[in-house]
C-alpha cells in the first residue's frame, strides 16, 4: 500500500501514523520528494482499512498495491481449484456444460429437458425455482415445489442440479441441491454470502451487473473466509450502453480471472445477450477464451417459457452446439494458457 | 405496448396471439405497412410479460408505452405522498434533513452527534448498525448493539432514527427503528423488499449503483404491492467512469422522479461523492433541484470513524450548511415545480 | 416510427401533424386507447427527424421501428460486402489478419516487422504514422515520414498498408495508403467522415469508446452516403467500469453487426485489452464468434516501443497465434452463421 | 510516480531502468518488501510515458501520483483564470449566462432571440452554424451563412457570440466569432485542439460523453500547450445507463474541476438532459454547486426548431430563470468555496 501525504504535513501526526502502522506489523519506507512525501507500506496490508487511512488529515491519497483478497488469490494458491460435484469436476482443464430451462415449470418439462440435455452431453442440470424478477407482477418461480421437481429430474438422469437461492432463510430447502447459485443481483448480499460460507457445498457465484473483477473476487472471499472454498465464478454479461443485447458479455473476464484466482470460471451466454440467436457464437467465444464451462438455457418450448424465453435455445440446437464446443476446447487448450 | 411483427409472419400464429390478448382484455390495433406490421396493444398491459411476448416466433420487437409500475405512478396518484415519521413530514414541500455518523460506534459517540445535529436543525438521526462492506475483513457494524445505542440517542433527543437492514431475518431488531433503510446493493433484494412490503413502517429505498429510474420505481413497487406505501426514494450517486469521486450524483433524478412518482425523493450527498469537501456544494445542488430532503454523514471525529470517514463532515460544518440549505429551499421552491 | 400522443391532445394540431406526414408520403395508422393515442407511421421514415417530432406539444414520446441507416443496412443489401484490397478480400467468409506495430518508428523497424508478419501469414501491414495521444507531451508519431516508411515496407513485402488519419487535411499524404483507418476518438468526426465518403478507397472504421452499434453504423452511413461503400467495421473494446483491462472487448458486436449490416466486421484485440498477455485468448474468442478478421499489434521489441508497448506481442508469438486462428476459423465457420 | 516491480526482477534490468531515470533528472526511492519492491519516482514525471514504463519486463504496475497536466493545474497556478470576452468576464466569481438557439436558422430568428435573451440579462449569444449530427440525413447547419447571421445579431445587440467549430479548415470563417466552441464529440480531436492552441482567442471546451475529468483537462492542456490559455471548460452531461434523459448532468464536475484547475467551469443544462422541462432545476443545481456560468438553449419557437427543439426553452421561461439564477449565485457564493 502506498500512502501519499499532503504537502507539508503535520510531522507529529505523521509520526503517530507510522507508529500505529509499526504496531500492526507493517514496515514503512519513506520517500521524501520535492513536492510530496510518499510512504511505502510493506507487510500484510489486507487487514488495513483503506478508508480509515484516507480519512487522516495528513493523507492526500492511498493506493493499494496488493490485492485485498487472500483465499481467492492465485498468488497464494497457484494450483487450479477443482470443484467436485458428484462425478463432475469443474476446473483443472475440464469443460463443464450446465444446461436446462430458466424456470422449472412442471415435472414433465424439467424431466424432459434433463433427459434431452443429458443425451447431448451436458454435465449438470440447471433450472430456476426461486426467480428474481424486476416486476412484482411477473412469475416468481415455483419455489419449494420447483426444487422438488429438480430432485425428481436428478433422480431420473443422475445429473447434479444447480439452482438459485435468493435469501439465507431458504437454505433448508437446498439440502439436495448440488450447486447453489448466487445471482448477479445478490453478488453483494453479504449476509447471504456469509451464510453460504458456513456450508461445505459448491457455490456458483455470478458477477454483478456492474461489478469489477475485484468486487467479484471479494464476494468469493466472503464465502471462502467462512471456510467454504468450493466457489465457481460465472461471467454473465455486464451492463453497458448497448441496448440491442440485454447485457454485454465480457469475454476477457475469463483469462483475467483465471490469472488472478485459482477458482474455476464459467460463462453464461444466455443472460449475457438475452437472445437465443447469440448463444452459439458467444458460447464458442467463451470456450475459445479458455472458460472452464458454460451454463446455457435450454427449453423444449421457448415460446411458452414462463420467463426468459427469448434467450433459450431448443434441445436440438443445444445438441449440435455442445459437440462443437468440445472441439473448440480441444483445439484452444494451448492458446488460452 | 407496441408489438412489431417479423416480415411475413405466420397468419395463424398472429391470430392466436391476438385471440390470447383479447382474452386478457387487451384491445389490439393493427397497422399493416409495406415492410412491417405493427400491433398497438391498448388496455392494462402492466400484467403482460414483455419477455413472453418477445419470445414468440412471429415477433421482432416489443416496446412498452405504459410504465410497468402502478402504485408508485404519479399518473394514477397525482398528489404528493407525505411520509409521516413522528412529527416529521417527508415530502409535500418540506425539507427534511437526516444526519448522523456512517456507523454507530459507541453510546458517547452517537448521543453526542445526535445532540449536535439536532441543535443544528436536523429532523432525524441516521447511523449504521449493520454495515455492508466490500471486504469480509472490514468492520461490519455493531449490529444489534448498534440499534440499541440508536434508541438511546433517540430517547435523549427525540429524533426519529433511520438505519439500514441487510436481511429480512434482522426485522425483529427493527421494532423501535422509525425508518428502515434499504441500501443500494440491496435495491433488488426482492425477498427483502417483499418482507418490508408487509410492514406498515416507512422505508428509505436507495437507488442501486447502476439502476435506472424505472428499476428504482419497480423496487418501490415491490414494497407497495405488499400494501406498504410509505416509501422514500433516495438518490445516492451512480457508478460512472469517473473515479475521482466514489460515485456520480445524478441530480436530475430529483426532478425526474418527482414527475414520475408521487413518493418523496431525497439525496445522499455523502455517498454520492465519497469526499467531505463535496458535501456542501452537492447538498446545495440537490436542494436547488427540488429535493425533499438530504441524508448527510456527520461525525464528531472523522479521522477515527470506523468507516467512511473521508466523506463525513464535522458538526460545525453541518451547522452552517443546514442553515444555508433551508435558505436555498426557500428561494427555489418555485423553480423546481 | 411510433408516435405516442399526450393525453387529450389538441385535435387541430394532431390533424396538422398527420397532414404534414401525408405530404411526406408517410401513411398514418391511428390507435385510440383509453388513456393514450398512438400513431403508427408507415413508409420511409429514415428522413424524418425524430427530434423535430419529439418537440411537438402534442407528442409524449417517439419510438423508431425502422433502423435510421439505409446503405449499411443488411435488410436492403442481404449479400455480404467484400472489400477488395489488392489481392486481399475482406469479408465473405475470409479471415483477414492485419498485423504490425502501433507506431512506425524507423525503416529498419517497420520493414523487419513487415517481413516477419508476412512470413507468419498476415494479409496486411498496420503501423501508426499519425498518433492520437491523450497527452500533448507524448510521442505524436512520425507523421508524413511514417507514411513514407510504410510505403517502403509495402514495396519490400507487397503487403497492403493500413494507417490512421486524424484530419481531412492529411488526405494528400494518404495516396499510397491502401486502407485508411478512422480511430475510435474520431468515429463521430463527421467532417472527416464526409471527406472519406468522397473517396473510392477502403476505410477501416473503429467503434468509439462508448458508441452503440447504431452509432457505429450511422458513422458508416456518413461515409457510404458520399458514395464510398468500402467500409470495414472494427470492434476495439468499449469503456466499462473495469480498469484491469484498458477497454472491454464486446465480442457480441461481431455476430450482432453481421446481422445488422452487410459490411465486414473485424476485431482489434490489442486495444481491446491493452495487455499483450490477453491478445491470444481474445483473438481466439473473436474468431470463434465469427469475425472477418483481426488487427493485431506486433512489435519486434515491445519494451522499447514508442507507444502502446504493453499491448504488443512479439513476432514469434504472433506466428503461433496466426496458425491457431486459421484453425478456429475453419472449425467455427458453421457455428457463427 | 510509483513503479511496482515484479517478484524477483532481473537486477541488471532494474539498475538500467534506475540509471535511465536518473538521466532524466528523476530521483528514485526504493522500498524492498517481502514480496514486492516498489520504486518511488520523485521529480517532474509529467514527461515520462507511463506506457513505456509499463511495458518493461521487470514492471508489474505503474501508478501516477502527480497529475499529467501542468498548464491547467491549479497547483502551479493557484489564482482563478478570468477569461475576458469583450466586456464580459468568465470566472473569478462572476456568473456568465450564454443563451441562444441550438441552430441559427434565419436572420429574423437569431436577431429576435438575441434581443430577447439580452433583455433577460444574458451575457453572450450562442447559436450553431456547423452542426454535428448523428445522421447524415439530418440538417447539418447553415455553416458559413450561419456565422454571418450570428455576426448580424452581434451587431444588433453587442452580445459576444459563441459558436461551434467542427474542423480546423473552418477557422478562417471564425474571425469574428468571440468564443470558439469545441463540441463533446471533438473533445479528443487532437489536430483541432492543436490548431486552437495557436490562436489567442477564447475556447469553450465541452466534456466528451464518456470523458473523465483528467481527460477533459488533458484536452485543455493540448490547447494551452500551444500558448492559448483562454479555455473555458463545460460540463454538458455524460452518458449513463439512464435513457429517460439524453445524458446525465454530473454536477460534481463543477466543484471538482474548480479544485483541480484554475480555468472557469460552466454547465450546459440543455444538452445535459435533452428536455426543456429539466432546464430550470438543472440550471439552479449547477449554480448552487458553484458554476461560473451556464449555456442555455433558448428558442422562440421550439416546436419548429430545426434541431434539438425538445430541449430548448422559450424566451419568457428564460427570463424568469435568469433572474432566479442570479439570486442563487448570490446566496451560494460562500457555500461552494
Amino acid at each position: 500500500m502506498i500512502v501519499i501525504l499532503k504537502q507539508n504535513p503535520n510531522q507529529a501526526q505523521v509520526n503517530n501514523f507510522i507508529g500505529w502502522l509499526h504496531e500492526k506489523g507493517i514496515e514503512v519506507h519513506t520517500s521524501v520528494g520535492i513536492s510530496q512525501t510518499i510512504l511505502g507500506l510493506v507487510g500484510d496490508t489486507s487487514a488495513l482499512d483503506i478508508n480509515l487511512i484516507s480519512a487522516l488529515d495528513i493523507v492526500e491519497d492511498v493506493k493499494r498495491i496488493q490485492e485485498p483478497y487472500k483465499n481467492a488469490n492465485r498468488k497464494f494458491h497457484p494450483q487450479d481449484t477443482v470443484v467436485k460435484v458428484g462425478d463432475v469436476q469443474v476446473g483443472g482443464g475440464n469443460l463443464t456444460i450446465i444446461a436446462g430451462p430458466c424456470s422449472v415449470e412442471s415435472e414433465e418439462q424439467i424431466v424432459s429437458v434433463a433427459r434431452s440435455v443429458k443425451a447431448s452431453g451436458a454435465n449438470m442440470l440447471r433450472g430456476g425455482a426461486f426467480k428474481p424478477r424486476t416486476s412484482p407482477y411477473s412469475f416468481q418461480g415455483l419455489r419449494a415445489e420447483g426444487i422438488r421437481l429438480l430432485t425428481l429430474a436428478k433422480a431420473e438422469t443422475a445429473l447434479p442440479i444447480v439452482t438459485e437461492i435468493m435469501d439465507a432463510s431458504q437454505l433448508p430447502l437446498f439440502e439436495d441441491v448440488d450447486v447453489i447459485q448466487v445471482g448477479a443481483r445478490n453478488m453483494q448480499n453479504f449476509e447471504l454470502l456469509k451464510a453460504l460460507g458456513s456450508l461445505r457445498k459448491p457455490v456458483l457465484l455470478k458477477r454483478g451487473l456492474s461489478a469489477t473483477y475485484e468486487e467479484l473476487l471479494m464476494s468469493a472471499e466472503y464465502i471462502m473466509a467462512g471456510g467454504n472454498d468450493q466457489v465457481i465464478l460465472c461471467e454473465r454479461g455486464i451492463r453497458t450502453f448497448e441496448t440491442y443485447t440485454r447485457n454485454t458479455m465480457d469475454v476477457a473476464a475469463v483469462p483475467v480471472l483465471k490469472r488472478l484466482t485459482h477458482l474455476p470460471v464459467i460463462v453464461d451466454p444466455s443472460h449475457s445477450a438475452g437472445r437465443s440467436d447469440l448463444v452459439a457464437p458467444l458460447s464458442c467465444a467463451a470456450v475459445a477464451a479458455g472458460a472452464d464451462g458454460l451454463i446455457i438455457e435450454v427449453h423444449n418450448d421457448p415460446e411458452h417459457a414462463l420467463c426468459d424465453g427469448p434467450q433459450s435455445i431448443r434441445p436440438e440446437v443445444f445438441d449440435g452446439l455442445a459437440e462443437r464446443l468440445r472441439e473448440i476446447a480441444e483445439l484452444c487448450r494451448g492458446a488460452s494458457k
